[in-house]
């Protein structure tokens, strides 16, 4: 019996949420208002943060552990390759986006525009929404140039590693800050891991005050 | 053939020499200038950051990533345990350091008032120090409450989470931020782990313009 506390929006709660649906796990689905620091959430996560997948009983907290666990409970799919120089390229991207690219893109355009509003903590810094909106260019670019190599961001079999990349960017999508025109290579390849069964249910979410743009949910965009 | 290139006080480069050094492997070290952002290095890791780690030809960058890396190509000894939910535990705990205790404590402590100073970046921001101050107290207090049911921080054995916490804990004991009175079960943890051989490289690393206090080498402190 899996339950996930999640918030819609969050890429490190989409990215786990990709991995239970590829690998075939149900899981309840319950939202989390993680900002309020509830005491019940508190108890289950003292980091304060979501995701959190209750398995059998226990809470799990940190993304990046979550799927490392859920790889090793339920490896098929395989979303991590058996080769160490291969499994250490898939591990070094979902660190490029959950650090580098959630830090310079994902907080910066993501948080100051929705987040900042449902958690009613300000308006948008706009010097951020620019860093932001510059710093995408540079990290399309950078995917782009991997899959001019690679069939999938870390070789030639999806990973883990673009469903990290996908949660960030779905999630960057449901507010059109993703300019699909840039690179027809990133287009193609999220063209395909969002037709995935998998990627249904992101596709579906909607977040009150902020309707998603016509393209979000249509696999031919 | 390994060489690393690090900074001496980042919490990410020490938890990778002290894996490096409990595994037994010889590694060259060299200090990287990061904040330079020279091409040589964007070239070795675009995401600018520190440690990389060159292994037969290739740089390999993320701290975690790393660790796991080695783990996987050096499995002796073993810093991982074999059993699912307890390498959950340590992955979850190297991400609470990783992760919250470095935006929490680390940032706002080590790297406001050395960082700042040697990439002559301005002065400290004495919230931030603030801020950073009160929580390593809820830092220590969460870990002495683990270390009250397990011998080790993920469990009755030492493993990469360990590592992970000491990097952290020893960079900021360089700069006296710890107070090693608070918890002795904390102490005592430090104190075991310091003694390690692979303790000794980080124990006489020497900053420029910053003198470690004396208990900082000393195993008996």
């Amino acid at each position: 019996m899996y339950r996930l506390y999640h918030a819609p929006l969050s890429p490190f709660c989409r990215k786990v949420r990709l991995v239970l649906a590829e690998k075939r796990i149900e899981a309840e689905l319950l939202e989390e208002r993680y900002w309020e620091r509830s005491s019940d959430f508190l108890r289950r996560n003292p980091a304060g943060k979501v995701p959190i997948l209750r398995v059998d009983g226990r809470n799990l907290a940190e993304s990046q552990a979550i799927c490392e666990y859920l790889e090793e409970t339920v490896p098929t799919p395989a979303l991590l390759p058996k080769d160490a120089d291969a499994r250490y390229e898939v591990r070094r991207l979902c660190a490029w986006f959950d650090d580098g690219f959630f830090r310079e893109v994902t907080s910066n355009l993501l948080y100051e525009r929705v987040n900042k509003k449902i958690q009613g903590a300000g308006y948008p810094d706009s010097g951020k929404v620019k860093a932001g909106t510059k710093a995408i260019k540079f990290h399309l670019d950078y995917m782009a140039w991997l899959l001019d190599k690679r069939r999938w961001l870390a070789g030639d079999e999806m990973t883990l590693a673009d469903f990290a990349a996908a949660a960030h960017l779905s999630a960057l999508d449901y507010t059109s800050d993703v300019d699909w025109g840039r690179n027809e290579g990133v287009k193609n390849w999220y063209a395909t891991i969002k037709s995935r069964p998998a990627f249904r249910g992101i596709l579906s979410d909607q977040v009150p005050g902020f309707m998603p743009p016509p393209h979000y949910a249509d696999l031919d965009f």
